[in-house]
C-alpha cells in the first residue's frame, strides 16, 4: 500500500460475518454487505473477500468496482466470480485452497465405506427395531477415479490409497508415476479411463470445459453397478443424465454433496432414491472451518498490505490455481 | 491318520451347509447336523466343524463325544465353546483367525467416518427431503484406544492409523514401540488409558477376564462425549451401563455390531436411541466370507489328515490364540 489512508475492504456476507476479523479492521476500512449493499460497498473500494462463498452477486455489482486491485473468495472452486469482466480485468484473483482438503477427503472416504458397508439400509432396519443380516463389500483393491487432480483430488487420493483402494486420476496432463494418483488420465478422454472404476469421484474446478462433463456419455462408460461422488460442483453433470442412469441400475449408487440448484428443490426425484446418499454441500465444513477460512484471508492480507505476493493467485484463464 | 477307515467329521450348521465341502466330501464321512442332531453326529466323530459358530449347542452334546480329537470352529471368537470339559480334554480347539481381520477394520472405520460426518442426520433429513447445513468433524489427529490386541485389532489400528488417527492399544502385556499400535496399555487398568481416547474400540477376546468389563466403571473413565465402538462381543458390556451412559450424554454416541442377546430383542432401549448405530453382527461378514470360512477349514482339514501342525491352536486357558 502507498500513502497512510487505510485501503477499504468490502466483505460480502450473508448473514453471518467472517470471525477473528479484529485484526484486518485495525489495518482497513472494512464494508460488511450483502448482495444488495454490494455495489455501494465496491465503489472506491480496494479489496473484496467474498465470504458468502455460493453468492452469485459480484458479478451484478461489478460496474462499481471502479478501485478494486484484489478479490479474496473463501472458497477453493472460484466459478461464482468467473464472469467474463472479472476475468479480462487487472484484478488479482486468489482462493481458500487448502482449507477443505483433508475433510472432503474424510467426507469421501467415509461415503465409500456407507456404500461398501450399506450403512442406510442398517439405519432404515434400525428404525423399524429390524436385525436383518446382510453381507458387505471390502473397499480393498476396489478401484477408484478421482476426476480433478488439485489439492482436493490430491488428498482424497492419497487417503484412499492409504485406505487399501487402488486409485487412479483424471486430470487435465495424462502422466504415470504421480506420487499420490499413479496414472493420471486425460479428463478430456474420460470415457476411455471411466470403465475402470467401482467408484468414480468428482472434484474438478467447474469450468467451460468441466461442465456437464457427467453425461449419458459418461454415465454409460462406467462400469454397471460403480458408485458416483460428487464434491466438486453439481453443474459438472447434468442431472437428469444422473437420475437416469441410476434408475436403469446402470450406476449402483451416487453420493451427493453438491447440487446445480443449492438447496436441493423439494421435487427433486434424488431424495427419494434408495441408492442415493445426499448431503447439503456440507463435505469440507468441518467444525473450525470458518476461522480457518478466515485464517486464509488474513495471512493474504497482510501480504497485500506488505506488497508481497499473494498465495493460492487463480489463473483467471483456467479458472483454477495451476498446481506448482 | 493311521489306518485306512475315513475319519468321520461332523459339522454343526443351521440351516445353511458351508460351501465348497466336496473335496472334504471325498476325504471323509461327513455328518451334517444342527443342534438337535448334534449328540448322535459327535458319536465316534474324529473332528466336529462348528460352521454354525455362534451355536452353544456343543456343550450340551458334549458327553457324546467319545472320539473327538479336533473342534475347529468358523469364527475368530471361541467363547462359545468355551466350556469347561472342552477346556480340560485333549481336544485340540481351532479357530478362524484372519477371514474377518480387513474387513471388520473398514467397519470400524466407516463407523468413525459415519460419527465425524453426522450420516445419521443426513440420511434421516434426506428421507424429510430437508437441507440444513451442519458442520462436521475431522478424524485426523483424533484418538483411538484398540480395546484387544490381536489380529482383528491389529487390522483396525493399522487402518485407522493410516487414515491420520492416533492409535494406542489396550492388551494383555503392556508394551511400547508396537508397530501397529505404538503403546499398548494393560488392559487390565483399563481406566487409566481409557480418559484419552475420543473413540474406544472392543475388539477384546471374550473370556472370564473381559467379561463386563465396559462397566460404569469404565464409561465414567471415558472422556465425556467420547464414541464407543463394539464389534467384539456383546458379553464385553454391561448393557444397562452403556444404556445409562448413552442417555446421560457421558458417551457421545456407539455403534454395536454384537450384543449380549442377539438378535437385538425388540424392546431394546437401543433400538431407538439418537446416537447409537446399530447392526446385526455382519461387520466381519464381506461377501465370500463364507468361502473363505471353509478355505481355512480345508487347509487344516488338510493338515490334520497329514499329521501336520494345525494353523490357528487356541490356547484354551487364555481364550484365544496367543499372538506368535
Amino acid at each position: 500500500m502507498s500513502g497512510t489512508e487505510s485501503p477499504v475492504l468490502a466483505v460480502l456476507c450473508g448473514g453471518q460475518h467472517p470471525p477473528d476479523m479484529q485484526p484486518i479492521e485495525q489495518a482497513a476500512l472494512v464494508r460488511y454487505t450483502d448482495a444488495t449493499g454490494l455495489p455501494g460497498a465496491l465503489r472506491d473500494a480496494d479489496a473484496l473477500f467474498v465470504y458468502d462463498f455460493l453468492s452469485t452477486a459480484v458479478r451484478a455489482a461489478w460496474p462499481s468496482a471502479n478501485r478494486l486491485r484484489w478479490l479474496h473468495i473463501a472458497s477453493a472452486g472460484v466459478d461464482p466470480v468467473m464472469f467474463p469482466a472479472l476475468r479480462d480485468s487487472d484484478v488479482v484473483l486468489t482462493n481458500s485452497r487448502g482449507v477443505f482438503d483433508g475433510a472432503i477427503a474424510e467426507y469421501v472416504l467415509g461415503q465409500i465405506l456407507a456404500f461398501a458397508k450399506d450403512f442406510a439400509t442398517s439405519l432404515r432396519l434400525q428404525d423399524e427395531r429390524t436385525w436383518r443380516h446382510r453381507e458387505s463389500e471390502r473397499i480393498q483393491g476396489r478401484s477408484v477415479l478421482v476426476v480433478g487432480t488439485g489439492p482436493i483430488g490430491r488428498a482424497i487420493a492419497r487417503l484412499l490409497r492409504a485406505a487399501g483402494m487402488s486409485v487412479a486420476g483424471a486430470g487435465r496432463t495424462p502422466r504415470t508415476g504421480d506420487p499420490d494418483f499413479g496414472t493420471v488420465h486425460a479428463s478430456d478422454r474420460l470415457a476411455e479411463c471411466l470403465p475402470t472404476a467401482d467408484y468414480v469421484v468428482a472434484v474438478a474446478p467447474l469450468t467451460e470445459q468441466t461442465k456437464g462433463m457427467f453425461d449419458v456419455t459418461a454415465f454409460a462408460a462406467m462400469r454397471q453397478g460403480a458408485r458416483f461422488i460428487n464434491v466438486g460442483r453439481g453443474e459438472l453433470v447434468v442431472t437428469g443424465d444422473l437420475v437416469e442412469a441410476l434408475r436403469s441400475g446402470q450406476l449402483g449408487g451416487a453420493a451427493l454433496d453438491v447440487f446445480d440448484t443449492e438447496p436441493l428443490p423439494v421435487d427433486s426425484p434424488l431424495w427419494t432414491m434408495d441408492n442415493v446418499l445426499i448431503s447439503p454441500h456440507m463435505s469440507g465444513d468441518f467444525a473450525g472451518w470458518r476461522t480457518a477460512l478466515v485464517e486464509v484471508f488474513a495471512d493474504n492480507f497482510r501480504r497485500w498490505l506488505a506488497g508481497e505476493p499473494l498465495h493460492n493467485v487463480v489463473d483467471k484463464r483456467l479458472g483454477y490455481v495451476p498446481s506448482s
